[in-house]
């Protein structure tokens, strides 16, 4: 990492507003802390046991039911909850906020959040969305931790009017969470995640749902088998479902183009095997192949044998 | 783990042959030393390179070029090639299979394996077709460990007229190797590894290959923005394309029922999406979660987000 990770400095933001503080609202106040980024942070949620919770665990000074309350005297709010949230948050809090502050989200749909989000947001504030593409399959307030960014990519997708400085000084909030920063369009942004992302969600959650609806293999025997891949889907699919839910209402086009292709491709496998084309199918095996050692060669997944994790809880990598 | 793990104790075999001694039998050489199950071990591989590194490694005392070669004196003979060799292998042992000998093998596809192996099995030879459902997407003989079958599930389908003493025998060797046993028949195990294991790997296979071929969004772009779902994808599809081919090739009509049902449930899925339906949505993926809390339920998984692992290759559990 030869970035700023870990090191503590100045502050850039005097007072950090996280609207939700769930997965990636925690770990954004872990991160900011790690690297004294901002004077304090306050949140909003609406759930009384989450708001409790966040205080408990200190990741915030102040947890507000309001997002109105939460945004007074903040220069910097951080919408963190679900996308299908955005638009009544936006206009809640718009004539709450500071001028000069500058507005943010998680989301993972740009187009819809932009589409939400800015009509918004007066005259003087900065809005710009923000998608960090980073995650785990927990949820809440107790799942984040500060390294969660750490050597991932946030993409931010600034409008074309946006101001230079906003837009550089919360490149610089990210890179010292521990992030790297690309700049694209939030319609490309969307197309990328479809395929990189949502779409992998989706299917991942689709096969759960068939294993769990089989006539001629019972739940129990999927459970007991999943090592055999099936877990890793599990996995996945254990992400949260109100996210995921908004995820794809927000981003329909690009998810059925990608769905589309991955259809495709997949019923010419399905004829391969029904037809015994074994070179076709090692062909295909083989490339795969290339994108994996991509991606760990990218430092975005590490080479160990991970699929072969132990069940114990005091996991290990295995002994070589 | 309550099972004989790590265990050492009284040899129950003489001599294996492991015919094959890439990922699986490697592992089942660092398991059954660590066990001490057997005498001594010799192996068999076609190739120059995997003869030399098995013997450097220690994993067999000698490794043959020919399987009628290794099998000689042994009284557990185990094939851990791919599906698509073991008729020829069969047909090369079978003269030179001692009396009571057993012979088994790990294959991902079970009435594929009776199909080519039984026949060539001469009076007096025990066969007993096995799986044990534990891996890595790592391959060769660098890859095993003795851990792997750890807590994870062997699969036997014995014949009905098996011999039983024969049967507890191998069941004991799997049992002492770490795992569980359980026993059905070839046609139920490759109907259940079908939705928990082949399917699974196709539909990795598959979306890593369409993510490679799309107009509008990179390679590169793929692979930066991966730690979004898709990495987990790229790992599962990192797995030998020889050794899936052949399971593919061999368990067709299981795998293309379970293919039929995954993509009638995707049709519906992508219909929900289409129309907004975002009850629908909520509904199956929050049914997944309960799947998950199954399979770690079951020991199956670890309850760590590991797919929130760092990229650093000295990767720990993220600290809370």
């Amino acid at each position: 990492m030869e970035n700023a990770v870990g090191r503590a400095g100045e502050p850039i933001f005097k007072r950090l507003a996280l609207i939700g503080v769930g997965l990636i609202g925690s770990s954004i106040s872990h991160a900011a802390r790690r690297a004294g980024l901002v004077g304090d942070i306050v949140g909003a949620s609406p759930t009384p046991g989450t708001r409790k919770r966040a205080e408990e665990l200190g990741l915030v000074a102040k947890m507000y039911a309001e997002p109105a309350d939460a945004v007074r005297g903040a220069d910097l709010v951080i919408l963190c909850s679900p996308v299908g949230t955005y638009a009544d948050i936006a206009k809640t809090i718009g004539p709450h906020l500071e001028k000069g502050a500058i507005v943010s989200d998680v989301g993972s749909v740009k187009s819809a959040a932009v589409r939400d989000i800015a009509p918004h947001m007066p005259q003087g504030v900065h809005f710009i969305a923000g998608h960090p593409v980073a995650g785990t399959e927990q949820s809440g307030p107790d799942a984040g931790f500060a390294e969660l960014f750490d050597g991932r990519w946030c993409i931010l997708t600034p409008g074309e009017d946006v101001d230079k400085s906003a837009l550089a000084k919360l490149q610089e909030f990210w890179q010292r969470l521990g992030s790297e920063v690309e700049i694209m369009s939030p319609e490309h942004h969307d197309m990328v995640l479809a395929i990189t992302s949502h779409v992998p969600h989706l299917i991942a959650y689709n096969i759960v749902n068939t294993a769990a609806h089989l006539e001629r293999v019972t739940d129990k025997e999927v459970i007991k088998f999943s090592a055999g891949g099936f877990r890793d889907f599990t996995r996945i699919a254990a992400s949260d479902p109100v996210m995921w839910r908004d995820v794809f209402l927000n981003n329909k086009e690009a998810v059925l183009e990608m769905l589309g292709r991955f259809s495709e491709d997949l019923t010419a496998l399905q004829r391969a095997i029904r037809f015994g084309d074994g070179a076709t199918l090692e062909k295909l095996f083989s490339e795969a192949r290339a994108i994996r050692r991509g991606v760990i060669h990218a430092n975005q997944d590490t080479p160990q044998p991970d699929f072969g994790r132990r069940a114990t809880s005091d996991a290990k990598a295995p002994q070589r």
